[in-house]
C-alpha cells in the first residue's frame, strides 16, 4: 500500500471571451503534473456564480458551440419572470447557467496523468456576455 | 512537501421549510475549521435523492428565489406522464430536480480555510413541497 | 488523528443496453471494500461525454424510466439549431444531456463501507440508443 503523501493546491486565473466555453484542460493537465502523484484524484473548482465547469468532447469545434445553443434556449436571458435584475439582463440567466451544470468536477489521476477519456476535456463555461477573469483551483491528493 | 495527515468525516441534519434553498456554508466552514487541514479537498454530500447541493450567490436574497423560479417551472410537479406517482405530485419532480443539481460537490481547503470565491455559498434545496430533515455529510482529506 | 493511509483507484467496464439507467452501486461498493478504508472519500467518474452518472432512487423501477421520460423531453434528438449532425440524431443530444447531469459523484466511505442514503444508488446513464461499453472509475482516498 503507497502513503498518501501529495496533496497540492494551485490556483489559475483563466480570461474568457464572454458567453461559451474555453479549454481548461492544458492548464490542469499541468498542475497535476507539477504535483507529482503517481495515483490519486484531482479535485477542479471555479471560484464563481456565473461561470461553471463541464468535462466534454474536446474533439469537435462544433460540440461547445451546440453546446451553448441548447443552454441559451433553455435560459433565456431577460426572463420577465426574474426579480434579480439589477446587474443586467444575463446576470440571473447566468447563475441559472451555472447552477445547471457543475461548479466543481474529480478526475482520477493515473499514472502521474490526468485519466480523461479519449475525447474527454475539462471546459471553463463562461456564462456573462461580457469578457471576464475567471478563478480555478484544482486540488490534486495522492500518492508518489 | 508535507504529509498528508488529515481526514476527517461529520454529518449534520439540515431541517428544511419546504421547497426552496437553504444556506449551510457555515455548518461547512465549521467541519473543515474542526478538521485541522491548511491545506486540501472539502467534499460535501447529501444522503437523498430529493434534495440536493449547488454553489451559488450568497448575497442577493433575490438569486435563491429566481434559481427555484426556474427550476419550479423547468420541472413541473404531476406532469402526466411520469409512472412514479404514490408519493405525491411533488415526488417525481423532486427527483428531476435532484438529477439536475448536484448530490456532491468539491470544494478547495487552502490556509485552513474553505476557499470559496467571495459571492460563493453552498445551499442545499430542498425539492419536496413539504418540511423535511437533510442529512449532509463533510469530508476533509488534507495536510496540517 | 489517524493517518491517510490508502489511496486506491480501480476501472471497471459497464456493458449498456442503449438509452437510460444502469445500476453501478455494487460494482462501486466492492471497489470501496478492497481499498480497506474505514474512513475517506469515493470518487467516481465516467471517461465518455454521451453517458453520465447519477445519484438516485434505488428502490422504484418506475423512477429512472420517468427520469429517462424527463431528459428525452427536455433534450430532443435531432434538433436543428445543432451543427454536430455527422454521428447520428442521438450524438449531440447526448452530450447535453451528459453536461447536465454529472462526470463525476465523491460519496464518504464510512466504518469501511459507501455511505449512500437509505434510497440511493449510483447509476450510469446511457445517452446514446445504441448499446455502449463504458468505463468507469472509482478513487478512494482515506485511512485505514
Amino acid at each position: 500500500m503507497p502513503a498518501v503523501d501529495v496533496v497540492r493546491r494551485e490556483s489559475f486565473v483563466v480570461p474568457t471571451p464572454g458567453r461559451g466555453l474555453v479549454n481548461v484542460t492544458r492548464a490542469i493537465a499541468d498542475v497535476v503534473a507539477r504535483a507529482g502523484a503517481s495515483e490519486g484524484l484531482a479535485t477542479v473548482f471555479v471560484h464563481h456564480t456565473s461561470a461553471s465547469l463541464i468535462i466534454q468532447e474536446n474533439a469537435s469545434p462544433e460540440v461547445p458551440l451546440d453546446l451553448e445553443t441548447f443552454l441559451g434556449g433553455l435560459v433565456p436571458d431577460g426572463d420577465r419572470r426574474y426579480r434579480h435584475v439589477d446587474e443586467g439582463s444575463d446576470d440571473m440567466s447566468a447563475h441559472v447557467r451555472s447552477a445547471l451544470t457543475a461548479t466543481s468536477v474529480g478526475i482520477p489521476v493515473a499514472a502521474g496523468r490526468l485519466d480523461l477519456g479519449t475525447w474527454q476535456g475539462v471546459w471553463l463555461w463562461e456564462h456573462r456576455t461580457a469578457p471576464h477573469e475567471r478563478r480555478v483551483s484544482v486540488v490534486v491528493v495522492g500518492a508518489r
